[in-house]
């Protein structure tokens, strides 16, 4: 499994992934799921993946040409002249890549090999745009309304990105929320795994304004790990109490 | 979709579930999934079901011999000796139905008709327990290290439960519990839904300490979705915060 998210803020964009890659729970590995191009000053292209590591790869090699010898290489990821026809090329690869796999002599066994993509960016005098890619290659946008995507194990990060998120919000804050959402899940899923990659994009700044690896040694994410289990317990008796008497018993058996 | 929760406290049980039975999501209606037998002052069974309803309530019916005149009618579990026999005899019923829907001309579609149940409840002079029933008849029973047991659409409600449980916390902090863990569920999956159904189960009585149903309109459930909200955003905020500086741009590009 997988879980990565991505967010548009009124400031750009902000985008975290996981690293954790298992073929049953006795085999995993880290692979990275978040790939970065840019044209400093022109435009920056973020994608995250999702779903059959092979499939996904194959993806990734074809976007950087890798079947060129290098100095022949020149992504069209690079050249598209909007987001929209990104995105439209990555979901024709990425259907293209998983039919190929299932015209190869295993059908009738349903879908495999599928996977699902978050493609975020900008281009210069365009605004900052995020997209999500399904296995059959269409793809929807982010918007007023739905203004994050998950890919993945999306279900136990999702009530605080659902309470905490506010277009508004700080970077920082942004990260933060990220980071909240991700140790929601990783205390809950196997298949979801450190180190987190996360890259944040600011408008029209057309290189990330920051990108790390956060490792499980990472003192603020342990921190935010630890402080959360308490500002959760504290939110928690917070709340308005219980009482048996005040709501009465029904007089109705069950 | 269904959630249930089943929970075992130092004082006894608290069980919790939704009512919502939908065949897509232009077919939603209203059902019980949560069953109660008791002997007073002798035991008391509460039985909770998740998966296809004609499945579950065909495994109801059976159990309360609803094929037989009322008078005649004197259901096994009201008279097994232990709770594990209890489960076992349901765990039975359950995959005899299942199988025998299965066997019924719709082979090769794959599992179908499935289901799965939470059984709790506590007979004199033994301790109060609670088991989960698999589709295929067997079960496991809850544990200190696991002392609750979810069915259906788990994951929404499955973090504030992992970090909010305390074996010797409160029926009504319990019920709090519960509560913002039906609520996170709710705010997230439509096939999930109100009212629910309460069942708080005190070690050594053996009739409800508290039973009622939780409607929409319920001023206390209200209070706590809303509370929540904000309850969270405030817990949030006095997290540590995320700095850039602190913690640098890495050197090395993604």
């Amino acid at each position: 499994m997988t879980y990565c998210v991505g967010m548009v803020l009124d400031k750009g964009l902000v985008l975290m992934s996981d690293t954790r890659t298992n073929s049953g729970v006795d085999n995993i590995s880290v692979f990275r799921k978040m790939f970065h191009w840019s044209v400093p000053g022109e435009r920056q292209v973020v994608l995250m993946t999702a779903g059959n590591l092979a499939t996904t790869q194959a993806v990734i090699s074809q976007l950087e040409e890798r079947n060129k010898t290098p100095h022949e290489r020149r992504p069209s990821i690079l050249e598209a002249p909007t987001m929209f026809q990104i995105a439209t090329q990555v979901g024709r690869l990425l259907r293209d890549v998983i039919e190929g796999r299932q015209d190869g002599g295993m059908q009738g066994e349903g879908p495999r090999f599928t996977a699902s993509m978050i493609v975020a960016g900008q281009i210069k005098d365009m605004e900052p745009r995020l997209f999500m890619i399904y296995p059959e290659g269409n793809f929807i946008e982010a918007s007023f309304d739905t203004p994050f995507f998950q890919i993945g194990e999306t279900k136990y990060g999702r009530p605080i990105l659902l309470r905490g998120y506010d277009p508004k919000m700080s970077f920082e804050d942004a990260v933060k929320l990220l980071m909240v959402s991700f140790d929601s899940t990783l205390a809950a899923n196997l298949s979801v795994g450190l180190p987190l990659d996360l890259m944040v994009i600011e408008r029209d700044r057309f290189e990330p304004l920051h990108q790390r690896r956060i490792l499980a040694s990472d003192p603020y994410f342990k921190s935010i790990s630890s402080s959360w289990s308490e500002a959760l317990r504290q939110a928690f008796h917070s709340l308005p109490d219980y009482s048996f008497v005040q709501h009465g018993e029904q007089p109705e058996g069950l």
